[in-house]
Protein backbone atom coordinates (compact mmCIF):
# COMPACT_ATOMS: atom_id res chain seq x y z
CA UNK A 1 0.00 0.00 0.00
CA UNK A 2 1.27 3.66 -0.71
CA UNK A 3 1.83 6.14 2.11
CA UNK A 4 -1.01 7.54 1.90
CA UNK A 5 -3.46 4.98 1.73
CA UNK A 6 -1.76 3.42 4.97
CA UNK A 7 -1.94 7.06 6.74
CA UNK A 8 -5.81 7.13 5.48
CA UNK A 9 -6.30 3.67 6.96
CA UNK A 10 -4.29 4.39 9.87
CA UNK A 11 -6.02 7.99 10.73
CA UNK A 12 -9.82 6.01 10.42
CA UNK A 13 -8.72 3.71 12.82
CA UNK A 14 -7.61 6.18 15.29
CA UNK A 15 -10.66 8.55 14.89
CA UNK A 16 -12.70 5.97 15.39
CA UNK A 17 -11.12 5.20 18.70
CA UNK A 18 -11.24 8.77 19.83
CA UNK A 19 -14.90 8.75 18.49
CA UNK A 20 -15.87 5.88 20.93
CA UNK A 21 -13.75 7.21 23.49
CA UNK A 22 -15.93 10.47 23.26
CA UNK A 23 -18.80 8.54 23.45
CA UNK A 24 -18.16 6.76 26.69
CA UNK A 25 -16.61 10.03 28.34
CA UNK A 26 -19.37 12.57 27.69
CA UNK A 27 -22.02 11.16 29.71
CA UNK A 28 -25.63 11.58 28.25
CA UNK A 29 -26.93 11.32 31.57
CA UNK A 30 -25.90 14.16 32.98
CA UNK A 31 -28.20 16.41 34.54
CA UNK A 32 -30.85 18.71 32.84
CA UNK A 33 -29.79 18.42 29.01
CA UNK A 34 -26.38 19.37 29.83
CA UNK A 35 -24.98 15.79 28.85
CA UNK A 36 -27.25 16.88 25.78
CA UNK A 37 -25.24 19.93 25.00
CA UNK A 38 -22.01 18.71 25.77
CA UNK A 39 -22.19 15.60 23.23
CA UNK A 40 -23.88 17.65 20.62
CA UNK A 41 -20.34 20.20 20.92
CA UNK A 42 -17.90 17.67 20.84
CA UNK A 43 -19.44 14.14 19.44
CA UNK A 44 -19.62 13.58 15.04
CA UNK A 45 -17.77 16.75 13.99
CA UNK A 46 -14.62 18.12 13.12
CA UNK A 47 -11.57 17.14 11.69
CA UNK A 48 -10.02 15.97 15.19
CA UNK A 49 -6.66 17.46 14.05
CA UNK A 50 -5.62 17.88 17.77
CA UNK A 51 -6.46 13.83 18.95
CA UNK A 52 -4.68 12.86 15.31
CA UNK A 53 -1.22 14.80 16.46
CA UNK A 54 -1.28 13.44 20.01
CA UNK A 55 -1.54 10.09 18.42
CA UNK A 56 0.91 10.35 15.71
CA UNK A 57 2.93 11.92 18.58
CA UNK A 58 2.61 9.06 20.96
CA UNK A 59 2.93 6.50 17.88
CA UNK A 60 6.19 8.04 16.79
CA UNK A 61 7.88 7.43 20.47
CA UNK A 62 6.42 3.71 20.38
CA UNK A 63 2.96 4.79 23.08
CA UNK A 64 0.56 4.24 20.29
CA UNK A 65 -1.81 1.84 21.81
CA UNK A 66 -1.47 3.13 25.59
CA UNK A 67 -4.75 4.40 27.34
CA UNK A 68 -2.62 7.38 28.37
CA UNK A 69 -2.29 8.74 24.42
CA UNK A 70 -5.91 7.62 23.80
CA UNK A 71 -7.36 10.08 26.88
CA UNK A 72 -4.68 12.52 25.63
CA UNK A 73 -6.45 12.70 22.19
CA UNK A 74 -9.70 13.10 23.85
CA UNK A 75 -8.85 15.22 26.54
CA UNK A 76 -7.03 18.15 23.97
CA UNK A 77 -10.36 17.72 21.86
CA UNK A 78 -12.89 18.22 24.85
CA UNK A 79 -10.61 21.72 25.42
CA UNK A 80 -10.87 22.68 21.78
CA UNK A 81 -14.62 21.86 21.68
CA UNK A 82 -15.53 23.94 24.77
CA UNK A 83 -13.81 26.40 23.24
CA UNK A 84 -15.32 26.81 19.82
CA UNK A 85 -18.57 26.87 21.55
CA UNK A 86 -17.75 29.34 24.46
CA UNK A 87 -16.24 31.45 21.43
CA UNK A 88 -19.02 31.17 19.27
CA UNK A 89 -21.18 32.74 21.73
CA UNK A 90 -23.23 36.23 21.30
CA UNK A 91 -20.47 38.02 23.80
CA UNK A 92 -18.00 36.79 21.99
CA UNK A 93 -17.62 36.14 17.74
CA UNK A 94 -21.46 35.57 17.74
CA UNK A 95 -21.87 32.59 15.39
CA UNK A 96 -24.97 30.62 14.85
CA UNK A 97 -23.02 27.85 12.55
CA UNK A 98 -20.21 25.52 13.38
CA UNK A 99 -19.20 22.34 11.40
CA UNK A 100 -22.61 23.27 9.10
CA UNK A 101 -24.96 22.86 12.52
CA UNK A 102 -26.61 25.28 14.67
CA UNK A 103 -24.31 26.19 17.41
CA UNK A 104 -24.42 25.40 20.60
CA UNK A 105 -26.13 28.15 22.33
CA UNK A 106 -28.49 28.36 19.06
CA UNK A 107 -29.53 25.23 20.01
CA UNK A 108 -29.34 24.76 23.90
CA UNK A 109 -29.83 28.54 24.66
CA UNK A 110 -27.00 30.75 26.33
CA UNK A 111 -26.95 29.55 29.41
CA UNK A 112 -26.85 26.12 28.70
CA UNK A 113 -23.67 26.55 26.09
CA UNK A 114 -21.95 28.50 28.75
CA UNK A 115 -22.68 25.49 31.38
CA UNK A 116 -21.54 22.89 28.37
CA UNK A 117 -18.61 24.07 27.88
CA UNK A 118 -17.04 24.80 31.82
CA UNK A 119 -18.31 21.28 32.29
CA UNK A 120 -16.47 19.80 28.98
CA UNK A 121 -13.17 21.88 30.58
CA UNK A 122 -13.62 19.95 33.78
CA UNK A 123 -14.67 16.70 31.86
CA UNK A 124 -11.35 17.20 30.10
CA UNK A 125 -9.02 16.91 33.24
CA UNK A 126 -11.11 14.07 34.58
CA UNK A 127 -10.41 11.99 31.61
CA UNK A 128 -6.91 12.52 32.43
CA UNK A 129 -7.17 11.28 35.65
CA UNK A 130 -8.72 8.27 36.02
CA UNK A 131 -8.79 6.21 39.02
CA UNK A 132 -7.07 2.37 39.26
CA UNK A 133 -3.92 2.27 37.42
CA UNK A 134 -4.76 2.70 33.95
CA UNK A 135 -2.28 5.76 34.06
CA UNK A 136 0.84 6.14 35.93
CA UNK A 137 0.10 8.64 38.16
CA UNK A 138 3.31 11.12 37.20
CA UNK A 139 2.16 11.00 33.86
CA UNK A 140 -1.03 11.50 34.93
CA UNK A 141 0.46 14.90 36.94
CA UNK A 142 2.40 15.88 33.70
CA UNK A 143 -0.53 15.67 31.19
CA UNK A 144 -2.45 17.98 32.82
CA UNK A 145 -0.13 20.22 33.84
CA UNK A 146 0.64 20.71 29.71
CA UNK A 147 -3.02 20.88 28.98
CA UNK A 148 -3.56 23.07 31.27
CA UNK A 149 -0.93 25.77 30.76
CA UNK A 150 -1.65 25.43 27.01
CA UNK A 151 -5.46 26.29 27.95
CA UNK A 152 -5.16 29.14 30.01
CA UNK A 153 -4.15 32.70 30.30
CA UNK A 154 -0.55 31.97 29.18
CA UNK A 155 -2.02 30.26 25.97
CA UNK A 156 -5.65 29.43 24.58
CA UNK A 157 -7.28 31.42 26.89
CA UNK A 158 -4.67 34.68 26.81
CA UNK A 159 -4.59 34.32 23.41
CA UNK A 160 -8.55 34.98 22.75
CA UNK A 161 -8.47 38.11 25.24
CA UNK A 162 -5.42 39.79 22.68
CA UNK A 163 -7.51 38.76 19.61
CA UNK A 164 -10.85 40.23 21.40
CA UNK A 165 -8.40 43.15 21.87
CA UNK A 166 -7.50 43.58 18.61
CA UNK A 167 -10.67 44.10 16.69
CA UNK A 168 -10.67 46.97 14.61
CA UNK A 169 -6.72 47.45 15.61
CA UNK A 170 -3.84 47.42 13.06
CA UNK A 171 -1.53 44.11 14.78
CA UNK A 172 2.32 44.28 13.43
CA UNK A 173 2.95 40.47 12.25
CA UNK A 174 5.10 39.99 15.48
CA UNK A 175 1.88 40.90 17.36
CA UNK A 176 -0.56 38.71 15.11
CA UNK A 177 1.66 35.69 15.44
CA UNK A 178 2.11 36.06 19.51
CA UNK A 179 -1.63 36.24 19.60
CA UNK A 180 -2.22 33.28 17.46
CA UNK A 181 0.91 31.51 18.96
CA UNK A 182 -1.73 31.43 21.96
CA UNK A 183 -4.86 31.26 20.59
CA UNK A 184 -4.53 28.22 18.35
CA UNK A 185 -0.76 27.69 18.76
CA UNK A 186 -0.39 26.68 22.20
CA UNK A 187 -3.22 23.55 21.81
CA UNK A 188 -1.63 22.11 18.73
CA UNK A 189 1.54 22.15 20.15
CA UNK A 190 0.33 20.83 23.56
CA UNK A 191 -1.29 17.91 21.48
CA UNK A 192 2.05 17.15 20.12
CA UNK A 193 4.39 17.08 23.09
CA UNK A 194 1.02 15.45 25.42
CA UNK A 195 1.49 12.68 23.10
CA UNK A 196 5.12 12.07 22.77
CA UNK A 197 5.18 12.63 27.36
CA UNK A 198 3.11 9.17 26.75
CA UNK A 199 6.13 7.52 25.47
CA UNK A 200 10.01 7.69 25.52
CA UNK A 201 11.77 10.14 23.93
CA UNK A 202 15.42 11.74 24.30
CA UNK A 203 15.07 15.29 25.53
CA UNK A 204 16.55 16.18 22.41
CA UNK A 205 13.80 13.95 20.39
CA UNK A 206 11.25 16.59 22.78
CA UNK A 207 12.39 19.30 21.81
CA UNK A 208 12.32 18.91 18.03
CA UNK A 209 8.70 17.76 18.06
CA UNK A 210 8.15 20.88 20.15
CA UNK A 211 9.36 23.15 17.33
CA UNK A 212 7.56 21.12 14.67
CA UNK A 213 4.40 21.40 17.50
CA UNK A 214 4.81 25.35 17.19
CA UNK A 215 5.55 25.59 13.56
CA UNK A 216 2.30 23.83 12.38
CA UNK A 217 0.24 25.66 15.30
CA UNK A 218 1.43 28.65 13.38
CA UNK A 219 0.45 27.64 9.92
CA UNK A 220 -2.92 25.54 11.04
CA UNK A 221 -3.98 29.55 11.64
CA UNK A 222 -2.21 30.99 8.57
CA UNK A 223 -3.94 28.61 6.11
CA UNK A 224 -6.75 29.23 8.63
CA UNK A 225 -6.98 33.08 7.75
CA UNK A 226 -6.41 32.20 3.69
CA UNK A 227 -9.30 29.88 3.57
CA UNK A 228 -11.27 32.33 5.48
CA UNK A 229 -11.13 34.48 2.71
CA UNK A 230 -10.79 32.33 -0.29
CA UNK A 231 -13.37 29.64 0.52
CA UNK A 232 -17.29 29.62 0.77
CA UNK A 233 -19.13 28.95 4.34
CA UNK A 234 -20.47 25.80 2.88
CA UNK A 235 -17.02 24.45 2.07
CA UNK A 236 -15.93 25.33 5.57
CA UNK A 237 -18.79 24.64 7.34
CA UNK A 238 -18.79 27.89 9.49
CA UNK A 239 -19.46 31.36 8.66
CA UNK A 240 -16.84 32.33 6.07
CA UNK A 241 -15.49 36.04 5.59
CA UNK A 242 -16.35 36.85 8.98
CA UNK A 243 -12.81 38.24 10.20
CA UNK A 244 -13.09 40.68 7.56
CA UNK A 245 -16.58 41.38 8.41
CA UNK A 246 -15.66 42.23 12.37
CA UNK A 247 -12.46 43.93 11.14
CA UNK A 248 -10.44 41.52 12.80
CA UNK A 249 -6.28 41.51 11.59
CA UNK A 250 -5.33 38.34 9.93
CA UNK A 251 -2.57 37.22 8.05
CA UNK A 252 -4.27 37.62 4.82
CA UNK A 253 -4.81 41.30 6.40
CA UNK A 254 -1.46 41.87 7.23
CA UNK A 255 0.79 40.23 4.83
CA UNK A 256 -1.21 40.33 1.73
CA UNK A 257 -2.71 36.58 0.40
CA UNK A 258 0.63 35.79 -1.51
CA UNK A 259 2.70 36.50 1.69
CA UNK A 260 0.26 34.04 3.49
CA UNK A 261 0.70 31.13 1.24
CA UNK A 262 4.84 31.46 1.54
CA UNK A 263 4.36 31.90 4.74
CA UNK A 264 2.80 28.83 5.52
CA UNK A 265 4.64 27.00 2.41
CA UNK A 266 8.06 27.82 5.23
CA UNK A 267 6.11 26.71 8.43
CA UNK A 268 5.54 23.58 6.66
CA UNK A 269 9.26 23.24 5.47
CA UNK A 270 10.20 24.15 9.35
CA UNK A 271 8.11 21.66 10.80
CA UNK A 272 9.65 18.87 8.54
CA UNK A 273 12.89 19.84 9.23
CA UNK A 274 12.48 19.42 13.00
CA UNK A 275 10.94 16.19 12.18
CA UNK A 276 14.01 15.24 10.86
CA UNK A 277 15.83 16.86 13.76
CA UNK A 278 14.27 14.19 15.91
CA UNK A 279 16.02 11.35 14.54
CA UNK A 280 12.53 9.45 15.35
CA UNK A 281 11.99 6.81 13.26
CA UNK A 282 8.38 6.51 13.26
CA UNK A 283 7.23 9.69 12.54
CA UNK A 284 5.75 9.44 8.85
CA UNK A 285 2.34 10.35 10.36
CA UNK A 286 3.67 13.42 11.94
CA UNK A 287 5.21 14.50 8.58
CA UNK A 288 1.66 13.39 7.32
CA UNK A 289 -0.25 15.59 9.21
CA UNK A 290 2.44 18.80 8.55
CA UNK A 291 1.22 17.91 5.06
CA UNK A 292 -2.59 18.12 5.41
CA UNK A 293 -2.60 21.53 7.68
CA UNK A 294 -1.44 22.95 4.87
CA UNK A 295 -2.68 21.51 2.10
CA UNK A 296 -6.23 21.37 3.38
CA UNK A 297 -9.02 22.98 1.86
CA UNK A 298 -11.70 22.98 4.76
CA UNK B 1 -6.35 31.41 75.42
CA UNK B 2 -9.86 30.45 74.31
CA UNK B 3 -10.25 27.94 71.68
CA UNK B 4 -12.12 30.65 69.47
CA UNK B 5 -9.32 33.16 69.68
CA UNK B 6 -6.88 30.43 68.50
CA UNK B 7 -9.21 29.84 65.46
CA UNK B 8 -9.50 33.46 64.83
CA UNK B 9 -5.38 33.62 64.80
CA UNK B 10 -4.79 30.41 63.07
CA UNK B 11 -7.36 31.52 60.42
CA UNK B 12 -6.34 34.75 60.01
CA UNK B 13 -2.74 33.21 58.94
CA UNK B 14 -4.18 30.59 56.80
CA UNK B 15 -6.50 33.50 54.98
CA UNK B 16 -3.19 35.68 55.02
CA UNK B 17 -1.29 32.85 53.24
CA UNK B 18 -3.88 32.00 50.86
CA UNK B 19 -4.65 35.57 49.75
CA UNK B 20 -0.04 35.47 49.19
CA UNK B 21 -0.60 32.32 47.16
CA UNK B 22 -3.42 33.59 45.26
CA UNK B 23 -1.69 36.64 44.20
CA UNK B 24 1.30 35.25 42.92
CA UNK B 25 -0.45 32.48 41.10
CA UNK B 26 -3.19 35.28 39.29
CA UNK B 27 -0.60 37.37 37.03
CA UNK B 28 -1.38 40.72 36.21
CA UNK B 29 0.69 40.60 33.55
CA UNK B 30 -1.71 38.14 31.29
CA UNK B 31 -2.61 39.98 27.95
CA UNK B 32 -4.99 42.40 27.34
CA UNK B 33 -7.01 42.84 30.49
CA UNK B 34 -7.62 39.17 31.02
CA UNK B 35 -5.25 39.23 34.13
CA UNK B 36 -6.59 42.31 35.79
CA UNK B 37 -10.36 40.29 35.17
CA UNK B 38 -9.16 37.41 36.83
CA UNK B 39 -7.36 39.35 39.84
CA UNK B 40 -10.71 41.39 40.03
CA UNK B 41 -12.58 38.36 40.04
CA UNK B 42 -10.32 36.62 42.89
CA UNK B 43 -8.29 38.39 45.09
CA UNK B 44 -9.27 40.91 48.38
CA UNK B 45 -13.17 39.53 49.01
CA UNK B 46 -15.21 36.35 49.46
CA UNK B 47 -14.98 34.16 53.08
CA UNK B 48 -12.95 32.01 51.59
CA UNK B 49 -14.51 29.01 53.57
CA UNK B 50 -13.73 26.46 50.86
CA UNK B 51 -9.56 26.96 51.87
CA UNK B 52 -10.07 27.01 55.68
CA UNK B 53 -11.81 23.92 54.79
CA UNK B 54 -8.76 22.64 52.95
CA UNK B 55 -6.36 23.62 54.84
CA UNK B 56 -8.40 22.55 58.11
CA UNK B 57 -8.36 19.22 57.30
CA UNK B 58 -5.05 19.07 55.97
CA UNK B 59 -4.21 20.18 59.77
CA UNK B 60 -6.04 17.35 60.80
CA UNK B 61 -4.46 14.88 59.17
CA UNK B 62 -0.85 16.93 59.48
CA UNK B 63 -0.18 18.42 56.64
CA UNK B 64 -1.18 21.94 57.77
CA UNK B 65 2.10 23.13 56.45
CA UNK B 66 2.18 21.30 52.99
CA UNK B 67 2.70 23.09 49.85
CA UNK B 68 0.22 20.38 48.35
CA UNK B 69 -2.58 22.16 50.79
CA UNK B 70 -1.99 25.36 50.26
CA UNK B 71 -2.31 25.09 46.39
CA UNK B 72 -5.21 22.88 47.22
CA UNK B 73 -6.95 25.28 48.98
CA UNK B 74 -6.06 28.39 46.08
CA UNK B 75 -6.88 25.63 43.61
CA UNK B 76 -10.51 25.13 44.85
CA UNK B 77 -10.75 29.00 45.58
CA UNK B 78 -10.28 29.19 42.05
CA UNK B 79 -12.63 27.03 40.45
CA UNK B 80 -15.31 29.25 43.17
CA UNK B 81 -14.64 32.23 41.72
CA UNK B 82 -14.50 31.46 37.76
CA UNK B 83 -18.13 29.69 38.75
CA UNK B 84 -18.90 33.24 40.36
CA UNK B 85 -17.96 34.79 37.38
CA UNK B 86 -20.31 33.11 35.28
CA UNK B 87 -23.06 32.31 37.37
CA UNK B 88 -23.76 36.28 37.48
CA UNK B 89 -23.54 36.85 34.05
CA UNK B 90 -26.53 37.84 31.97
CA UNK B 91 -27.61 34.49 30.48
CA UNK B 92 -27.43 33.18 33.95
CA UNK B 93 -28.22 34.85 36.82
CA UNK B 94 -27.55 38.64 35.64
CA UNK B 95 -26.61 39.98 38.98
CA UNK B 96 -24.49 42.93 38.96
CA UNK B 97 -23.42 43.27 42.59
CA UNK B 98 -20.89 40.85 44.28
CA UNK B 99 -18.97 41.01 47.49
CA UNK B 100 -19.75 44.44 47.41
CA UNK B 101 -18.58 45.31 43.91
CA UNK B 102 -19.69 45.44 40.53
CA UNK B 103 -19.57 41.88 39.29
CA UNK B 104 -16.82 40.84 36.34
CA UNK B 105 -18.59 41.40 33.61
CA UNK B 106 -20.12 44.94 34.18
CA UNK B 107 -16.55 46.27 35.17
CA UNK B 108 -14.61 44.25 32.19
CA UNK B 109 -17.58 43.31 29.74
CA UNK B 110 -19.29 40.00 28.93
CA UNK B 111 -16.73 38.65 26.49
CA UNK B 112 -13.73 39.47 28.99
CA UNK B 113 -15.69 38.17 32.23
CA UNK B 114 -16.73 34.26 29.77
CA UNK B 115 -13.08 34.30 29.21
CA UNK B 116 -11.63 35.08 32.76
CA UNK B 117 -13.81 32.21 34.06
CA UNK B 118 -12.32 30.35 31.60
CA UNK B 119 -8.46 30.68 32.58
CA UNK B 120 -9.37 30.90 35.83
CA UNK B 121 -10.84 27.20 35.88
CA UNK B 122 -7.65 25.99 33.70
CA UNK B 123 -5.22 27.98 36.47
CA UNK B 124 -6.82 25.95 39.24
CA UNK B 125 -5.13 22.72 37.25
CA UNK B 126 -2.05 24.79 36.58
CA UNK B 127 -1.82 25.29 40.41
CA UNK B 128 -2.24 21.72 41.28
CA UNK B 129 0.29 20.45 38.91
CA UNK B 130 3.80 22.37 40.02
CA UNK B 131 7.06 21.53 37.60
CA UNK B 132 9.62 19.98 39.71
CA UNK B 133 9.07 18.35 42.95
CA UNK B 134 7.25 20.96 45.51
CA UNK B 135 4.29 18.36 44.88
CA UNK B 136 4.44 14.78 44.89
CA UNK B 137 3.00 13.12 41.39
CA UNK B 138 0.64 10.71 42.43
CA UNK B 139 -0.63 13.65 44.91
CA UNK B 140 -0.97 15.68 42.19
CA UNK B 141 -2.90 13.38 40.16
CA UNK B 142 -4.96 12.86 43.01
CA UNK B 143 -6.60 16.22 43.70
CA UNK B 144 -6.76 17.15 40.03
CA UNK B 145 -9.17 14.07 40.28
CA UNK B 146 -10.94 14.97 42.48
CA UNK B 147 -11.55 18.93 42.18
CA UNK B 148 -12.33 18.24 38.68
CA UNK B 149 -15.07 15.28 39.39
CA UNK B 150 -16.36 18.09 41.74
CA UNK B 151 -16.57 20.65 39.44
CA UNK B 152 -17.91 18.99 35.93
CA UNK B 153 -20.98 17.44 35.02
CA UNK B 154 -21.52 14.96 38.32
CA UNK B 155 -20.65 18.25 40.58
CA UNK B 156 -21.10 22.24 40.39
CA UNK B 157 -21.90 22.81 36.75
CA UNK B 158 -24.41 19.63 36.73
CA UNK B 159 -26.01 21.23 39.91
CA UNK B 160 -25.88 24.50 37.85
CA UNK B 161 -27.79 22.86 34.67
CA UNK B 162 -30.61 21.46 37.27
CA UNK B 163 -31.05 25.16 38.59
CA UNK B 164 -31.51 26.44 35.63
CA UNK B 165 -34.02 23.84 34.84
CA UNK B 166 -35.81 24.00 38.08
CA UNK B 167 -36.98 28.20 38.41
CA UNK B 168 -40.65 28.45 38.00
CA UNK B 169 -41.25 24.55 39.01
CA UNK B 170 -42.11 22.87 42.07
CA UNK B 171 -39.03 20.45 43.42
CA UNK B 172 -39.37 18.20 46.36
CA UNK B 173 -36.90 18.09 49.48
CA UNK B 174 -34.45 15.14 47.85
CA UNK B 175 -34.62 17.11 44.17
CA UNK B 176 -33.56 20.56 45.91
CA UNK B 177 -31.02 18.31 47.78
CA UNK B 178 -29.70 16.38 45.05
CA UNK B 179 -29.14 20.08 43.10
CA UNK B 180 -27.72 21.70 46.15
CA UNK B 181 -25.35 18.37 46.47
CA UNK B 182 -23.51 18.95 43.53
CA UNK B 183 -23.98 23.07 42.59
CA UNK B 184 -22.17 23.66 45.95
CA UNK B 185 -21.95 20.73 48.31
CA UNK B 186 -19.56 18.63 45.95
CA UNK B 187 -16.98 21.76 45.69
CA UNK B 188 -17.20 22.10 50.08
CA UNK B 189 -17.17 18.10 50.48
CA UNK B 190 -14.20 17.89 47.66
CA UNK B 191 -12.17 20.86 49.83
CA UNK B 192 -12.40 18.68 52.59
CA UNK B 193 -11.21 15.81 51.27
CA UNK B 194 -8.80 16.95 49.21
CA UNK B 195 -7.34 18.82 52.46
CA UNK B 196 -7.51 15.18 54.06
CA UNK B 197 -5.42 13.90 50.64
CA UNK B 198 -2.20 15.92 51.35
CA UNK B 199 -1.63 14.19 54.96
CA UNK B 200 -1.93 10.88 56.45
CA UNK B 201 -5.74 9.32 56.95
CA UNK B 202 -6.93 5.67 57.69
CA UNK B 203 -9.83 4.93 55.26
CA UNK B 204 -11.73 4.88 58.31
CA UNK B 205 -11.74 8.56 59.06
CA UNK B 206 -11.12 9.87 55.01
CA UNK B 207 -14.74 7.65 55.12
CA UNK B 208 -15.89 10.29 58.14
CA UNK B 209 -14.26 13.01 56.68
CA UNK B 210 -16.20 12.98 53.54
CA UNK B 211 -19.71 12.99 55.45
CA UNK B 212 -18.54 15.89 57.07
CA UNK B 213 -17.92 17.52 54.21
CA UNK B 214 -21.05 16.57 52.73
CA UNK B 215 -23.18 17.38 55.73
CA UNK B 216 -21.44 21.20 56.00
CA UNK B 217 -21.96 21.12 52.17
CA UNK B 218 -26.11 20.84 52.15
CA UNK B 219 -25.95 23.11 55.64
CA UNK B 220 -24.05 26.37 54.05
CA UNK B 221 -26.91 25.88 51.07
CA UNK B 222 -29.77 25.54 53.56
CA UNK B 223 -27.92 28.70 55.93
CA UNK B 224 -27.61 31.17 52.13
CA UNK B 225 -31.47 30.37 51.62
CA UNK B 226 -32.24 31.10 54.92
CA UNK B 227 -30.43 34.59 54.10
CA UNK B 228 -31.58 35.02 51.16
CA UNK B 229 -34.80 36.02 53.03
CA UNK B 230 -33.39 37.21 56.67
CA UNK B 231 -30.90 39.20 55.65
CA UNK B 232 -30.34 43.02 53.54
CA UNK B 233 -28.33 43.24 50.59
CA UNK B 234 -25.98 45.46 52.28
CA UNK B 235 -25.30 42.72 55.13
CA UNK B 236 -24.64 39.79 52.37
CA UNK B 237 -22.70 42.03 49.91
CA UNK B 238 -24.93 40.93 46.91
CA UNK B 239 -28.58 41.16 46.20
CA UNK B 240 -30.75 39.83 48.68
CA UNK B 241 -33.99 38.16 47.94
CA UNK B 242 -33.07 37.19 44.25
CA UNK B 243 -34.04 33.73 44.36
CA UNK B 244 -38.09 34.57 45.21
CA UNK B 245 -37.63 37.23 43.09
CA UNK B 246 -36.34 34.97 40.10
CA UNK B 247 -38.81 32.36 41.27
CA UNK B 248 -36.49 29.92 42.30
CA UNK B 249 -37.06 26.83 44.48
CA UNK B 250 -35.13 26.85 47.85
CA UNK B 251 -35.02 25.11 51.05
CA UNK B 252 -37.35 28.13 52.57
CA UNK B 253 -40.24 27.97 49.87
CA UNK B 254 -40.11 24.67 50.12
CA UNK B 255 -39.90 23.53 53.75
CA UNK B 256 -40.72 27.13 55.58
CA UNK B 257 -38.49 29.08 57.65
CA UNK B 258 -38.76 27.02 60.63
CA UNK B 259 -38.12 23.92 59.23
CA UNK B 260 -35.19 25.15 57.07
CA UNK B 261 -33.38 26.54 60.48
CA UNK B 262 -34.21 22.73 62.03
CA UNK B 263 -32.55 21.07 58.90
CA UNK B 264 -29.85 23.20 59.19
CA UNK B 265 -29.47 22.44 62.76
CA UNK B 266 -29.78 18.65 62.27
CA UNK B 267 -27.06 18.67 59.72
CA UNK B 268 -24.53 20.81 61.73
CA UNK B 269 -25.42 17.90 64.31
CA UNK B 270 -24.17 15.05 61.49
CA UNK B 271 -21.11 16.79 60.83
CA UNK B 272 -19.92 17.12 64.37
CA UNK B 273 -20.51 13.26 64.80
CA UNK B 274 -19.11 12.80 61.59
CA UNK B 275 -15.81 14.44 63.18
CA UNK B 276 -16.34 12.38 66.11
CA UNK B 277 -16.75 9.34 64.62
CA UNK B 278 -13.26 9.94 62.42
CA UNK B 279 -11.36 9.77 65.25
CA UNK B 280 -8.77 12.33 64.58
CA UNK B 281 -7.31 14.07 67.82
CA UNK B 282 -6.51 17.38 65.59
CA UNK B 283 -10.30 18.15 64.16
CA UNK B 284 -10.71 21.71 66.33
CA UNK B 285 -10.85 23.79 63.32
CA UNK B 286 -13.20 21.95 60.89
CA UNK B 287 -15.69 21.45 64.24
CA UNK B 288 -15.05 25.58 64.40
CA UNK B 289 -15.84 25.65 60.70
CA UNK B 290 -18.79 23.86 60.68
CA UNK B 291 -20.09 26.32 63.68
CA UNK B 292 -19.43 29.16 61.84
CA UNK B 293 -21.02 27.61 58.67
CA UNK B 294 -24.45 27.33 60.63
CA UNK B 295 -24.40 30.19 62.36
CA UNK B 296 -23.08 33.03 60.29
CA UNK B 297 -25.22 36.10 59.08
CA UNK B 298 -23.68 36.37 55.75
Amino acid sequence: MKRDDLFETWSRDQLDRVEAALDRFVPAQAPAGLGDAMRYGVLDGGKRLRPLLVLAAAEATGAGASEAALRAACAVELIHAYSLIHDDMPCMDDDVLRRGKPTVHVQFGEAQAMLAGDAMQALAFEVLTPEGSVVEPALQARLVGLLARASGQDGMAGGQAIDLASVGRALGEQELADMHRRKTGALLQASVVMGAACGRVTPLAAAALADYGAAIGLAFQVVDDILDVTQASDTLGKTAGKDADHNKPTYVSVLGLAAARAHAHELHGRAQAALARSGLADAAWLSLLADRVVERDC
